[in-house]
């Protein structure tokens, strides 16, 4: 019976030691693809953070086909429903703008893309329109060539299920069906809320080489966040297996299959709190301002919804550490370590210094043709004379005049939705589409 | 505050007085854009077979503003989940494929392209995905200019709701944030599953011309199938306006807002059965036999996914009264009365009569490469010498040689879903990938 | 005999009273389309400056139908060769780029998009491969819709004509058999090369309403520049019929068709040299810093081939009263009323000022890894504490390092193209892909 | 300096010994790319059927680089003005349909796609509309992913050369600095008009294994129409290198770079006459009939202008040995051995042997709607009661009732153009929207 496998992507953190890394991808085998009877062996709920027992066939992969034949992305759009709130209020976790211009999806779909694997399936089933939308946009056809596809697999309801997903494996134990469409050998299993630049043709070919079941692709990056708890360890002998894993306070050896650790070492983001949201928009600025070509670089680049906006005018500003985003209108304003988003409008006298401003899906015609908007409520963007720091301003927000969002009283958290944004690890978050009077001071 | 207006489709048998008449869309305004905290006066259960209460602010459009500007269609793909059982067995309803290159859906949807209607939202959670594949390769950008899409709304989980779409009504108040995106005024509501070509803007013109609150389009035409008890029934003046309708056993009379009928006359067919999907399946032969050019017409044709298809290869057949869908090939057979889908191969000495061959997805390649096709499976296709008579074949089934499909015992229904298909209403139903083993006699 | 009618953009200039108006577009009725032995009655040799007579049969339109489907539009790509040389060295005038994110014809186009008129056909044969490269790209479908399309149709050589298109009514006759594909009824003829906001369906109005044969729009608005001797002048009586004509030193009367002159208020620019071009980009900087909403409005968006580019990198700099392309890198530098065109790069210490900076087609990767830029040669771009006044730099020049280019000897005219640059109007020109080396002073 | 290599298409024809082969691809090294200046040693006047100098640079590829990143396709879509004619009437020779539903050029085009080639210039000047309006429908983006095209270099003037193109060397210098825009490293140069399909990444591994300087693609297959005076000779030794070529009269030794040849053993047509063009059609209908898969391989498709076309109607047929085109209507009729184009109309009583009915562009509405068709003149399709037998009908013809197509007078050649039909080698050819009159005899 011919036979698949998977890599797949957990959170596990390093214990500092050389055989320990933070483990992220991993290959799992034997998900038949041609037989509907067959059940592979996933426990009826796969949290994201265990390793689950798989059928011990080799993988009979010999001829090492073609990428672009062999592969299937399975990228998990949803993440949690509420570590990034309130980004997530209307939108899936891959559907939250970075970086001025792109979706937070767009970087795995990206690599996808860059690594020569055009099928991609992404399933996701919290506030699942947004990234459907976006997806559909900006994958359709253009970028995937024939036979390429990034197809949405929403949670649904059959005759046979009537239920959400129920975590992971559930999800693609259901969607079985849809997967078998095409002859894929392999599935690579990748959550749509981390960053990272990677070819995974490289991970394909160590898996292959070494004939894993199951391949993790880990990083030993050791930073301050990796020592969070709530990422897994992997403990791997000399020539890179796994022997061991800890998810949380559990620690299981690895005693089934072959399973393998691919070691990655370039920079890897995963968004698990609006603290690390936010740094992870910092880290952007910093990249590209010192000649990190992710963004730039003609022979992977980033892909997202294609657009048509004017030039970005600028009146009178000066800008320094930061990234413009496509069409803005900055009057004569400073901005400074700020990640400006596309159709951003910023008015005279105001200051914007370390801050992430999503930026605005349309551009408010303010000359009363509108008649809907009334003349009295806030336009769009930053008002005259406002200052901002240490914030993230989701799109469309409405920034009166004088207001200043600085944390004035230097608030670790606080939930002040009723008042359009809240504070999250002494970062100001203001809502999608929030109206902060003028002179308010936050 | 600014209003919208809802046109929408619900179903109505006529009770054969002139002022009864077959209901299927109307128009409701009252639904607010701007104001998020709008609650429009749905019932929390808003059941696809009753009117709900609207607000009396009276509709503001003067100006008649362009069809593909202010209005935007809700087409709701699921239907129900059993009546066209087992072919909804891993699709929703409007994915299933009819009159040889179709799919059921893309009668509504190409109803609103070649109306002038660009903005399409799809609501949908009942087997989902095969209606966002078949909607994401059909529709994408091409057909649809700028600003125009297919957008499909998936039923999610959000921080406010957890559940499924308890119902029409329920799905669209869930909706309503990602319809505000565009400022469209009226909303055109209409199920996946209807067959007919209908000119919508002539309903909207209607809608603002009588200034409406509520407009239902209605048939008139009286056929057996329309005395279906489970059809609701108008009763209406002599100016259209409607007095009262009835839903199965319910009277209610309309006292609230104005509400219009539009009737309509044309072919109309609701796929509430077997039997009524089998029957629509014979007319689109007849309508196209006869000139009928709903089809053929190059100023409002019916799209669907563009496809590359070979011609269809011929070596020796007698074909009468059928139509044949792109890239099959006909051996030495006769075709009579049937709906020949695309790729379907037909082998020698076959005969097919009064049947729907729904075709298959890819060619099965016959010479030994696949090397997981075992050679002695029965290959994807109608077998040698074998005889069809009044049936459906699903897409991709495997009929073997000499198979007799002639519902033999003349059976009314009949569930033999483990041996691959089942009877309703005489009509024998060959589920998709079904195997049919040599010389058997169904 | 069906008949079409056509509407054309010819270059006249104002005479300064009032019945004398710059003309730019007229219709001309009597272009058969089903016949193919008709042969309209156009001059062998039909200068741009010309009006030619015409068929005298009424034009039957009564229905007003659509304009999307009656109206075709035909764009004269090309313009003159020598005019704007040597920005048309590579490309014809209608592919030179424009506004930091465009090409001259995607004003235009984008008219005619917003217009609702989707039939367009772009004659050319000068440096053709330029602008079927930049249409094919940016006007596939997406834009559209279902029957649109940008039809490049290139001079060719047939069985019957073995010749260049002989000027613009040679140019028509010859494609007259594409154009008769769709049954059109009138024929917009536009330049290229004009850049102005104009909503062509009021120009169809006014030519239906007024039963013209040919409707000329015309310009009124006198300018300096519009008192160019080249520019041909219209003489109108009081009801806007056309009585007389002149092109450069000859007056003709009109004596046979109704001619109708269309009056057009708003800013149009013809680009008819480098000087006109130079002010046209500092006209776009002048109305996107003061709100005019050209180029910003949702409604009639300046259309051109999507991008994907990453965020603008601004390190350090001061910018006043300019405009930005997307993807540009700034450092440590100052710009002042300039258009910086998509993927600039301007390193540290340069300063700018009242300069069009076209941009480049691609990231140089500066790391060394494209051994085949040798290490000493110029990076494209903007090389450190370079200072560059007055000028426009073509797509992927190499300016070098402590470079100026001031026209520091204030020349009018000049032809240095071995160096690199011309100097025309004191506008400093620095070709495509041209080197300027370090240290350089022009 | 950077290099690339050529891969050619040439028309040789073999001598019938194990040495000579027929040869039709080759690569030509030396190409430069990032010099302008630099002048590849190409004769002023490049005939397609002499072989050019070349530089002597050993090509410097090493490290095998992807195919779809260092080889683009360079094909001509002319061949001649006249040996097709009439059927290049309106046409280039790549625009002809073939097989039902493709045009000729989709056969090279699919060729590159499915070898993973997605840079394709298209080089034209002959009737170059019809093959631009093909490509740019058929591979705007979809079937070609990122970075891939299909661009159209139509003839032009430019400053530097106000002529034609002269032949295939010249076409490929003037068109150099186009091709330069990507960095590729081979080229691969292809006739637009030949049928067959071909890997060519082996091609290109050969070329690369064996360090060529030219790889010439050469056919050894020994049939009638190879030894056509007009096809060339190559003299190869026992490691294929070749030694001497020769055409029509000239033989000349190789005696410059290392010219390799590369043999290719399948069917390859070079539609060189109408009745090669006659015969290809013939071969297609054998090989689709015995289950050749050229057409039907999922894996290697080949593309075409994707269609929406509704089913083949089928009133009451016996079909023969034939292909059938999407969308056909076919009344009370008899087909045989006969390749039926898309929308063909074939009306009741006629019979069709042995022919090529290329079909309809359109769907002529027949109820009078369209009031511009008379109703005496014939409409398009075949009429009542008519009779073809080794005929070409092309596009849109209107063939009467009771007309005999059926060379009465068994004529051989023949030039009948004023009465829509002309007569070659036998073959009655009916021109593109001819008409012939009801009881016509032919």
């Amino acid at each position: 019976m011919p036979q698949t496998s998977l890599m797949m992507t957990l959170q596990f953190s390093s214990s500092g030691t050389p055989v320990n890394v933070q483990a992220k991808h991993f290959l799992i085998p034997g998900l038949g693809r041609y037989d509907h009877k067959y059940s592979p062996k996933l426990p009826s709920k796969f949290p994201k953070t265990s390793i689950f027992n798989s059928h011990q066939i080799p993988n009979p992969i010999l001829h090492q086909p073609p990428v672009n034949q062999s592969v299937a992305a399975i990228v998990f759009g949803d993440g949690s429903e509420s570590r990034l709130y309130p980004l997530t209020k209307r939108r899936s976790e891959g559907a939250i703008p970075i970086a001025s211009n792109y979706r937070l999806i767009d970087a795995v779909v990206s690599n996808c893309i860059n690594s020569n694997i055009n099928k991609i399936y992404a399933l996701t089933q919290f506030n699942s329109t947004s990234l459907n939308s976006h997806l559909s946009r900006a994958y359709s056809v253009a970028s995937l060539g024939k036979e390429g596809f990034v197809e949405v697999i929403a949670a649904y309801q059959s005759p046979e299920d009537q239920g959400w997903f129920q975590g992971t494996a559930d999800a693609i134990r259901r969607c079985l069906w849809v997967l078998e469409e095409y002859p894929v050998a392999e599935f690579l299993v990748l959550p749509g809320h981390h960053l990272y630049k990677m070819d995974y043709q490289r991970v394909i070919e160590s898996h292959r080489n070494r004939k894993s079941d199951i391949t993790i692709v880990a990083s030993n990056g050791i930073t301050k966040r990796d020592q969070d708890p709530g990422v897994g360890v992997l403990k791997i002998n000399t020539e890179n297996q796994v022997m061991q894993y800890s998810l949380k306070s559990n620690k299981e050896p690895v005693n089934y299959a072959v399973v393998e650790a691919y070691l990655f070492e370039g920079y890897w983001e995963d968004m698990r709190s609006i603290e690390a949201f936010y740094q992870a928009n910092m880290e952007c600025i910093k990249k590209l301002n010192t000649g990190y070509n992710s963004f730039c670089d003609r022979d992977s680049p980033v892909y997202t919804i294609p657009r048509n906006l004017p030039p970005t005018v600028v009146n009178d500003a000066m800008i320094t550490d930061s990234v413009i985003g496509d069409g803005c209108i900055l009057n004569r304003c400073k901005i400074k370590s700020t990640v400006v988003g596309m159709r951003t409008k910023i008015r005279d006298g105001a200051i914007i210094e370390d801050s992430v401003i999503m930026g605005s899906d349309v551009y408010q015609i303010e000359d009363g043709r509108e008649s809907s908007i009334k003349s009295t409520s806030v336009p769009i963007g930053i008002g005259e004379n406002t200052e901002i720091r240490k914030a993230i301003v989701d799109k469309n927000a409405r920034i009166g005049k004088n207001v200043k969002i600085i944390n004035k009283d230097n608030v670790e958290e606080g939930d002040r939705e009723a008042n359009g944004y809240i504070i999250s690890g002494r970062i100001m978050v203001v809502l999608r589409s929030a109206e902060i009077p003028d002179n308010s001071i936050l």
